[in-house]
């Protein structure tokens, strides 16, 4: 059985190396977004491509298809084994489904597109979007049917797999229909016990960086975040990144309000625990990478989500805000603090949605994408389809494109399938969160003193150190008793927005 | 002829890709010196030998030979194009010369030395470093014989030949011979007059990083370094890297004293201006390259020890620093400053030398290293012949081998062979400089008020802008009129030291 084996082996070092590439991809793509000067973007998309082929050279060898088979019949594999080639072939699978050509024309596609974009967003000119786009439009259902062809499942699946591996629509429908329905109803409740209370009284600032950071910095801390393996820095738009065992998470400071970045530091902390938990064992193999983006934003949402807006959290960070930036009075009570972190909106964008409202922003846009993807919806008819959804989920009509269809990057950078994981990841934030409370019974006393480490405990048993061994469903069912259960969140939102808890 | 045209065409294409991973590395170095948290240096020095890897598979890939030969026989090249293909040749020499078993075992050797030098340079511990050291001498010497072999020079001019590529000793001898000849009893005048002259008032801090840096940006600006292609930060070892159109620069900040990391701000905006001024048509190639570390060293020292230590521009800088401290008093004139920026002493370490007793600390360890390649000294012997030479040359012996041979990096580190270079680059400077001010009458008046553009100018005309199209000999004598001349670095040191100019 050398040969088999031999097989095996060759894979676990050939995927080493294609983990390292990827951690030096990390690292350059977090230096462009923060550090980078902006005569060397060009440059750095050179590094950047030419990094990419390599990988891809590696990934798509000629003679990856045989080290898989073989691989694949070696008898003596363990479980985690077993499962790391499981992860190589699927990668494998969505690196070679696609014709290289294909992969080409889409990348440049997508580069000169996300070009437009930049300009036609803050024009609110969306017919200057519309010729490249509908070319980037055009080879996504190309790539789409191509993969799908590949993995057996419908062309919309099969983009969503490049995002969250195994994640089906089976799944998704269900989740969604149900919270299409329901919070529409649910969030008219909510305003109006929202008008019954007082309203949040204004924090007053300036909020010094230096202050805001330190306080970000603390909350690091308490979280779990280990600044040994990682560093807190400033982008544009705030993300986790970096490579193993060098987890990079930025934010961006507002001097006059430190609510957001604040809680953006808690979210990209929660993706951080997940990277900083990965298996040790298996950190530069597929079967120890993170399941997916769903899993992972349950992961940042656990903490944002979950725990930092909980009662009991803001009880214990009010006195440390009000220490950090010298505030007096009512307003830097732990009461006020919560009616700002659990105020309810509903607004055009997106990215500004409140816990309750956010859903809406994207289940519209799943709607819409896998429409357009299947073909029945063209992108002419986009800004309609767009303004008619809103005003159906959130019952607003946004006055421009800019607010509407225009604002998001995702479908001109290529990222057709990824919106629906920020809602499977909110429900399942809510379902590992339940469980983990009444699990451990320290869950929730540890948050009123700052304390994650029995959340984290729980969680790194359960989630981070599984790494890639279970499919997300069977990690969810493994760890909470059941399959993904809508009523969980709901009920999650229900004591949060009407019970005030 | 296609045939041949499309070898030379292969290789710009392969050598673009080479320059790319390059500067991807670059990157992740500066990362590693700057950002990088602790706990992730495994991982990246992981990221950088395969990248290594990666570069240095593609510099020796077995078709290799084939095409230089193919694209040196075709006869259409213009003048860069001819120059291309024998620096793509030359580097090439340089990968393939040596064994790659024997690349391997040199490379892990350092590895382990540099770890063992770490501990044993504070521990005064020399024997306990001998033994790592011996293992990484051999295999230099390997190494040189096989260089040799493959350059037809000395085994040590072909270890030389790797920093700066064709300089041999028949220029360097007569340098440092004359210089170790002069050198001691001009040491002594330069003593017996500073003894004449007042000590430099203390300059009293305490200097905040935040103006220390603010002055250094601002004099990077008037010596013309380009922040929309670089950045200044900051790392224990200052330095300048990057990758192209990306070059960093780093200092480190004491505030008792802003005088060395200004000048070292200045010192490194030297190498930065060299990196920012290559050729823009052939930036990716070879000949596009900076000619080498001796030159390189030569435009640092253009600006640091010709121009911004020079009278007129401390007259621009004395009201500049008075300003950006708070400074009073006499303390601040630019006499002072000058008697600060000009103090010559006799000491044990190489990098905190002053311009006149630097290049006896280069002279000392350019003879050592040469006679421990050519195998007439022992490593056992090293700290005897260290301190004898440091009586010989500066008449001072050190006290421990931590202030002796134990100091610098370079011979665990595997850097034999580039000591030469920094006083060549100091000679080369002083020969550039002066033919600058001749030719180009605005030189001088430009730095008396923060001008660097004069000197630039002609800098970028004659040397930044050459690339590797000429060797640096042919670069000098082209510029200068003549080959190096070592009268005209003596006579500069006298102006300063005796006449003080």
């Amino acid at each position: 059985m050398t040969e088999t084996v031999s097989a095996y082996l060759e894979l676990e070092r050939r995927f080493a190396r294609l983990a390292t590439i990827n951690d030096a991809l990390g690292i350059l793509d977090w230096d462009s977004q923060t550090m980078m000067p902006a005569g060397a973007a060009d440059g750095r998309a050179g590094q950047i491509a030419t990094l990419r082929l390599v990988a891809h050279d590696l990934l798509t060898a000629p003679d990856m298809a045989d080290l898989l088979a073989a691989a694949a019949a070696e008898p003596d594999l363990d479980d985690w084994r077993r499962a790391n080639v499981r992860e190589m072939r699927h990668g494998w699978l969505h690196a070679t489904a696609v014709p290289s050509a294909l992969v080409e024309a889409s990348s440049r596609a997508v580069s000169s597109c996300e070009m437009v974009w930049r300009s036609a967003r803050p024009a609110n000119d969306f017919p200057a979007l519309l010729p490249s786009l509908a070319e980037v439009l055009s080879l996504q259902r190309e790539i789409a049917a191509a993969k799908a062809a590949a993995f057996g499942c419908s062309p919309y699946e099969a983009l969503l797999d490049a995002f969250e591996p195994g994640a089906r629509m089976p799944t998704i429908d269900p989740l969604f229909d149900r919270l299409a329905a329901v919070l529409p109803g649910f969030l008219e409740r909510v305003q109006a016990r929202q008008a019954e209370l007082p309203a949040p009284r204004p924090l007053p600032g300036p909020f010094p960086v230096a202050a805001q950071r330190a306080l970000g910095e603390k909350l690091m801390r308490a979280v779990g975040f280990d600044f040994n393996r990682g560093r807190l820095d400033v982008s544009l738009h705030p993300f986790c990144g970096g490579a193993t065992n060098d987890i990079r998470l930025t934010t961006r400071y507002d001097e006059a309000d430190f609510t957001r970045s604040l809680m953006g530091v808690l979210h990209e902390s929660g993706h951080a625990l997940y990277e900083q938990g990965r298996p040790a064992a298996w950190l530069n193999q597929p079967v120890g990478m993170a399941r997916g983006m769903a899993l992972h934003e349950s992961q940042s949402l656990i903490v944002e989500m979950q725990a930092a807006r909980s009662r009991p959290f803001l009880e214990f960070l009010a006195p440390l805000a009000r220490e950090a930036f010298g505030g007096q009075g009512a307003a830097w009570d732990a009461t006020n603090l919560h009616r700002h972190y659990t105020r309810v909106e509903a607004g055009f964008i997106r990215v500004d949605a409140d816990e309750v409202t956010y859903p809406a922003h994207v289940i519209l846009r799943t709607r819409l994408e896998r429409a357009m993807i299947a073909g029945d919806l063209g992108l002419r008819d986009l800004p309609g389809a767009w303004n008619q959804g809103m005003r159906e989920l959130l019952g607003v009509t946004p006055p421009d494109d800019r607010r509407g269809c225009l604002q998001d990057i995702h479908w001109p950078s290529g990222g057709w399938g990824y919106f629906p994981t920020y809602t499977l990841g909110a429900a399942i934030a809510a379902q590992l969160f339940d469980t983990a409370r009444r699990a451990q019974s320290e869950v929730a006393p540890g948050l009123a003193r700052g304390d994650f480490s029995p959340l984290v405990g729980w969680l790194r048993a359960h989630v981070h150190g599984k790494g890639c061994l279970l499919a997300t469903d069977a990690l969810l069912t493994r760890a909470t008793g059941r399959p993904l259960d809508p009523d969980v969140y709901l009920r999650h939102l229900e004591r949060r927005y009407l019970d005030g808890e």
